[in-house]
């Protein structure tokens, strides 16, 4: 049977050529998104190229956190006269604190909420020129075109890079913990909003009435958004480059896999899908021995250990009477306070606290001497502390930060504050001695680090082998659903509902009418024979 | 602080006690199910053993496939006086062969599912006098609370497991494929109906309207069986010996882990949960050398290769004009044929063909020289084909044979026949020649085979390691999701949605009234002063 012998010698080819490809490795095009996004992407880039890959980055000519050049990659630039920044960031937050204190009005809420969309929709429109710029760029297409790259890398979180891989046809992977229409598990995974708490909410697993209400309205508000306001910006792209027939949710649901920066040692438990891979944490490691000034300062703390303090990549200033009762509180602990701080120095600052411009924060929360992190709830600070199962006092000012921490105020290893309060009654003093004297928090927070370290593989080996498995495979259509491309009615079987219940009454009536007919008869019969 | 002091000490000396306790293997309770299931378990229950672990295994006294005694295990007999058997399969083969060839009326049709679906209650009937049995014994359930086991692992296709667990207070692991309510998933994990087949379809994930609507139907119906057929078996011993606030569905879905017997090679992508993990192929390995006399008779294929029959542990006899058709079929081949056949010879046997009691599938499977699977469609069988990438020719009889061979067809591995037709037209002989000649059958299934080898960790391995894990951390709580609890109205937000409506209709109702109040008003005005 010559067709099999010929069909053999060219599957062996082909595995010779694969196993070829990658002991050498794969060409990957990543598209990544600005700031503590950028953190993250750059850690997954550096595991790739260290494994033998060779990876392309894209960024605009004004990109304030993607270096040009790099050991680990190299550069493919487009050319903008606007990047997304965030300049945005402090004045929200002083708006947020005025409307948490009651200082302003309920206008003011209806405003900053205005504002905020603002900023995100011109978030996503200047990303859409971006977008516009590399694809009409033919030059750079083509030679994009000609590295035959294996897959695309990217952060859904803005949609160029979506957008990209099928304008090259490539297998797409995402690192991924927002979409344009929320958070990333709401695209693809059913999620039944009686138990799954939207972003913002502010609410757990369990619910009241009242509070699955909220819940169902924010999605609303959260969908309006992205129909109406986001997605159409990516789809008009989609439209001039693609063709009207190419949906960009389509495009956004389509991709081959989700590594997804969360864990179910953070996230509640909720309906995934198989092409959902989890890597929450990939970022941490085991620290590594401190700069000579802080382990000197950090080993001064003796028997009482130290805190640390940081609020993001983003804020850099607090209002003065938060951080003068801040400091204030700090300098009446027996503990060393290392504070990530940018703004003013605040008076009241006591000899045990370090004011610090950058700080290894890792190395620093798997310090044995730590006791406590005072954060604001970004996503990796918080899997930082459960990795190193150092208790949180959470000072959440916007976005996701609030709903982080409360995943661990809700399993007892974390305690809240709020801007509004934090500053009034010993508020902070009290919750950092509680937090630092009762012992259930740290133990708490122990046992989330016991379940997060006790998997199979390290999340970020299991995030580069399916990276790879993507390549290997060309794809990884085997677990990716296009259940999506139903109308909604038909998803959720509507049309076939409506269908047997028109049929149910059809017969009903019928028989209803054939009884009422054979009475009538009956009836008449019966008049006539008296 | 000695609080802490105290504490860290506590938690020291728990870890030490924890890592003695590994060290020296933990306890584990099993409840299985006969037959096939039971093959499943075994392997399981060896892999464990050989970890360290100590297993006691729950059988009736009339068990027909779980041994008293074995190397691996301990058995704690259930005094009963009748079983579960499978005397019912061979009739209910033949009905089937009957109704598929058009030689029934639908009469018949009706009450073979009467008869089918008895036969299922029946089997629940006897498992539930087994579980009455168990809890009754007072001296046998008190020594079995006194082992102090570290886990319950179940089949929970029948749910005496289930509540033991519950009695004994002990983790819950499933090796599950079915439960009372039918497939697996559809019990914990939101399943579209729009795109997730039904067992017993005969659906691919991509439906027509008419589609859908049969596999509504078939959700509704198996909802039906359960609900008043099933279930409430289970619940009268739960309200026995529970009491009535323990809800059986409640129990059932309250498992911490659902080691899962299949996986995305094989199911259609779906909705899945957190504490889903998917073993299947699990019992696969590579083939070991293959007994003399079966190896000689292998070899002596030449290049032509062997081809592989059986029809499952179940079913021992087929109509003879079937029987004598496939192997007149075999006959005409120039491959050998290796058939396990347990009814009379058929009198067309070519010399080509050995017929065979038992063998050993896996190696067979895995020798270089096989180029055909004949198979009924059992899960085990599919998972070991895929496993050694050998393409199929399926002759499914019942229960999920037909959906489990549809998977493979629609991937392009196998080929469908059907027990009314495969003795008319050469039906058989046509589609072995096919499968064999048309290279891309083998193809597909080598791709799957390939999809399936390429897992971080081998099936059975990452099974052992969650098991594990439930021991570890007494439970994997945070994986399970507890929205089972809700009202089946509260978990749709079905109230939610009816209350906001209802306001919203106030509102407008309201709003129309002032209007028309106005518009009155203004009218009456108006005619005044006219």
């Amino acid at each position: 049977m010559p067709l099999r012998g010929n069909a053999t010698f060219l599957l062996s080819l082909s595995i010779v050529f694969l196993s070829w490809k990658f002991c050498h490795g794969g060409k990957i095009l990543v598209v990544p998104f600005e700031g503590s996004h950028w953190v993250n992407m750059d850690i997954i880039i550096k595991a790739l190229h260290s494994r033998g890959h060779s990876v392309d980055v894209i960024r605009t000519s004004v990109s304030w956190s993607i270096q040009d050049n790099s050991p680990y990659y190299k550069t493919v630039t487009v050319p903008v006269t606007e990047s997304f920044n965030h300049d945005f960031v402090n004045p929200i937050v002083k708006r947020v604190i005025d409307i948490e204190s009651g200082e302003s009005s309920v206008l003011c809420f209806a405003s900053l909420q205005v504002e905020m969309l603002t900023a995100m929709s011109n978030m996503h429109r200047k990303m859409c020129i971006m977008a516009t710029n590399l694809f009409k760029n033919k030059d750079l297409m083509d030679s994009l075109k000609e590295s035959k790259y294996d897959l695309v890398l990217t952060d859904p979180a803005l949609g160029t890079g979506i957008m990209l891989a099928h304008a090259l046809k490539l297998p797409l992977v995402y690192n991924v913990r927002w979409v344009t229409s929320g958070e990333g598990h709401m695209a693809i995974a059913p999620s039944p909003l009686s138990y799954i708490p939207l972003t913002g909410s502010r609410l757990t697993d369990k619910m009241t009435f009242m509070q699955r209400m909220k819940n169902l309205i924010m999605y609303v508000i959260w969908q309006v958004q992205d129909q109406f306001l986001i997605s159409p910006q990516y789809q008009a792209i989609c439209d001039e480059f693609f063709g009207p027939e190419v949906r960009y949710s389509d495009l956004l649901k389509g991709a081959d896999l989700w590594l997804m920066r969360v864990d179910f040692v953070f996230e509640f438990p909720r309906p995934t899908m198989p092409n959902v891979i989890y890597m929450g944490g990939f970022q941490c490691k085991p620290a590594k021995p401190l700069p000579e000034h802080l382990e000197e300062f950090v080993q001064s703390s003796g028997e009482h250990g130290f805190i640390l303090m940081s609020l993001g990549t983003f804020v850099s200033e607090l209002p003065a009477e938060i951080t003068n009762e801040i400091a204030a509180a700090f300098a009446k602990l027996p503990q060393k306070v290392i504070w990530r701080h940018k703004g003013d120095r605040p008076v009241t600052l006591g000899n045990n606290t370090l004011l610090v411009d950058w700080m290894p924060q890792n190395d620093l929360l798997g310090h044995p001497k730590i006791k406590l992190f005072v954060a604001h709830g970004g996503t990796n600070g918080v899997q930082e502390a459960i990795y190193h199962g150092v208790p949180i006092v959470g000072l959440p000012l916007f976005f996701d930060q609030h709903d982080n921490l409360l995943r661990l105020k809700d399993r007892g290893a974390a305690k809240l504050l709020t801007t509004s309060t934090v500053h009034k009654d010993n508020n902070f003093l009290k919750a950092v001695q509680e937090v630092l004297n009762d012992f259930s928090y740290r133990m708490n927070m122990e046992r989330l680090s016991r379940l997060h370290r006790d998997q199979p593989m390290k999340p970020l080996d299991t995030a580069l082998f399916w990276i790879e498995f993507v390549m290997r495979h060309k794809g990884a259509a085997h677990l990716r659903t296009e259940s999506y491309r139903l109308p909604w009615y038909s998803y959720h079987s509507l049309d076939v509902i409506l269908f047997l219940l028109t049929i149910a009454l059809l017969i009903v009536s019928l028989f209803a009418g054939l009884v009422w007919s054979c009475f009538r008869l009956c009836l008449k019969r019966k008049v006539k024979s008296d």
